[in-house]
């Protein structure tokens, strides 16, 4: 079922079609088993930093609603409690940043007008927000520019390809590097379609 | 040092510079050495294999001069000797499929004029055509656009940047599967220029 994300309430539809249908609703998010099973990128992240030698640094998590970010988070205090996550988001969709700056969860105005759409959520869980608020560090914004610089770099160097939501955590890593802490990137998703990818190589690769 | 692939030989080059300046010769692929290296990838599908429950079947590989195709070779004779190895090359510079065809080292006429320039090599080696002629299968060939879609595949599902030379195994899987076996493919490469990339996304992602 496809709908309007500027004009349409997701959470609202899946309320409703649960609601009529008899159906269990599996939130993007905010629901524990989606925040533990993101979590195991947290595991993975403990095992290859020890591996690496590695017991302090900043984490980078590209973030929308916060499922990835406080998945990891728990996984990091329980196996690597020197490791601190960090949430990066967009530049005019920072609603996890500035409800961990000021301690109450904040929405986004609006829902479109980023590349980076697939980490565009109205505002941090009700489970996801306490937990980030306890065990992350500030938020850090990137522009969709740097995001775009990002996947060419994703593209020449790694060799990987990232969608502009799934390249914000390494744009922030290249661009917005405030110490000389370790720094670890989480590349969280390549659903990106060709003409946007094609535009990021001819503009920056 | 740069050299013009198509008028000048850089083996020859090589065995030059090496005389003259009391070097020691690194060859790109007919080198014991080189050979067992790569063929540490063979190690890796072989433990993979084995983990997938898969005994038997067949194993693609990009293949210039055979040091990636006869090291894989080797260690799947020793760890996974139902895996049958598979050189993949591009049209028009098949000489180790030509080569194994007629029990000879064969020679490709030009060495420029194919995208998938990596892996265009004048002959099979000297050591690795032996290896190759008693481990592996019949070479594959494929057309630059069948290598082009390949990478358009790999960057739609596997969100991996290919290069042509390094895309041309999975492109043998996707258009020359001959039968029903388990197939696996070695991706070998994504040393891609980004207009060539972008041009292959236009017209094939």
């Amino acid at each position: 079922m496809l709908y309007d994300r500027a004009k349409e309430d997701r959470a609202e539809i899946g309320a409703r079609l649960s609601g009529e249908r008899g159906l269990t609703l599996i939130k993007p998010f905010d629901e524990p088993e989606v925040i533990a099973g993101q979590g195991t990128t947290g595991l993975e992240i403990a095992a290859q930093a020890r591996a690496a030698g590695v017991e302090e640094g900043e984490v980078l998590v590209c973030c929308g609603g916060g499922g990835l970010t406080s998945g990891i988070a728990l996984a990091l205090e329980a196996e690597a409690p020197g490791l601190r996550p960090r949430p990066v988001e967009p530049e005019g969709f920072d609603d996890v940043a500035r409800s961990l700056a000021t301690g109450a969860i904040q929405s986004n105005d609006r829902l479109t007008g980023s590349l980076c759409d697939a980490i565009i959520t109205q505002s941090p869980g009700e489970i996801t927000f306490p937990i980030m608020q306890r065990l992350c560090g500030p938020g850090i914004v990137v522009t969709d520019e740097e995001a775009l610089r990002a996947m060419a770099v994703a593209f020449t160097r790694l060799k990987v390809v990232l969608e502009p939501g799934g390249a914000v955590a390494l744009a922030a890593a290249l661009y917005h590097a405030e110490d000389k802490r370790d720094i670890i990137v989480v590349a969280s998703g390549g659903n990106v379609d060709a003409p946007v990818y094609r535009d990021a190589l001819a503009r920056f690769a």
